[in-house]
């Protein structure tokens, strides 16, 4: 039985990352689950950023920004980037977070992030209470932590996790689904990836 | 030590979803990954689409469709409707799914996913190798098997699982990240929810 509820946002579940992005005296971060991957090719993806957040500013007068994927490490980090504002605090020295170059665009990257993900904002769309930037993935980084011996992503060296909008929190992955009836609590270690 | 990688669409991890929309014969689903809630008012979603894929045509004639939000239990179907094309069969027969009708608009929703998001396209833009859906959420159905008993969504009942695009596999999800040192394999049914 389904029950109709309010129109919300529902896609369920989000990335959960961090933005970081130049300011004019310092570089900021914010964590932001409205992201995805849309285009391949280009590759692009879109982000959703309030107007009256702080680094909606920042990511228009950048004209770029990087998505660092955080581990399940920077749990913290992302909690804290996602509730106090850029205004205030220098979010890179509250959350233990060391800003590095870019290679293809003037906003610094986490450097304690797995996955950096160089962006140059190409269009902005005016939608409501978020504005839409369509952004194309100019470089991409990866730390070699989470990189099995062909130098390839391994998801189970990466401790990942994801963003839930109906309860607003954050959840670990668990196994890869191998079968089509799903294995719980997969031990992905015995794999021999 | 990070190392730099051609540019991709390295957002991970994705939603997999299964958008389902009204065709001239019969009604037809789509696996999706490059979607996401992009503004919280209105309520808006973004969905990237191959202009070559089945489904592109009948999305943008119909000027609606559902999103479904699949549980684990429905891993073959996620397969079979990302790799199968809706030209050649009929998905929801193949898949065993159900077509119900939505409240809102004239594109069916799944009635085996436990969330149905009823969309209404509002603008189309082409971005390269795909193009992108912005719609609005008129209305949003759940299951109330994932629901707690205050009528909340339980993602612990929901075995919700993610996409990660680069390696082409599915992940189900963990446990809920409680406390700051993540903890691995929670068991989601000890915490008396």
């Amino acid at each position: 039985m389904k029950r109709q509820l309010e129109p919300s946002n529902s896609i369920t579940p989000c990335p959960a990352i961090l933005l970081s992005v130049k300011g004019p005296t310092r570089p900021n971060i914010i964590t932001l689950a409205w992201v995805a991957n849309v285009c391949s090719e280009p590759p692009t993806v879109v982000v959703g950023i309030r107007p009256k957040r702080y680094s909606h500013a920042l990511v228009k007068d950048a004209g770029d920004f990087v998505i660092n994927i955080p581990s399940a490490d920077l749990i913290d980090a992302t909690r804290l980037c996602g509730t106090k504002s850029g205004k205030d605090i220098d979010k890179f020295a509250e959350a233990h977070l060391t800003a590095e170059p870019s290679t293809k665009i003037t906003s610094p990257m986490i450097k304690e992030c797995i996955i950096n993900i160089e962006c140059k904002t190409k269009q902005v769309i005016t939608l409501g209470s978020h504005d839409l930037f369509i952004a194309e993935v100019v470089a991409v980084h990866m730390d070699e932590s989470v990189m099995d011996k062909k130098g390839e992503f391994d998801a189970a060296k990466a401790k990942l996790f994801t963003f839930l909008p109906q309860t607003g929190d954050y959840w670990e992955l668990g196994g890869q689904i191998l079968e089509s009836a799903p294995v719980r609590k997969t031990k992905t270690k015995t794999r021999g990836r």
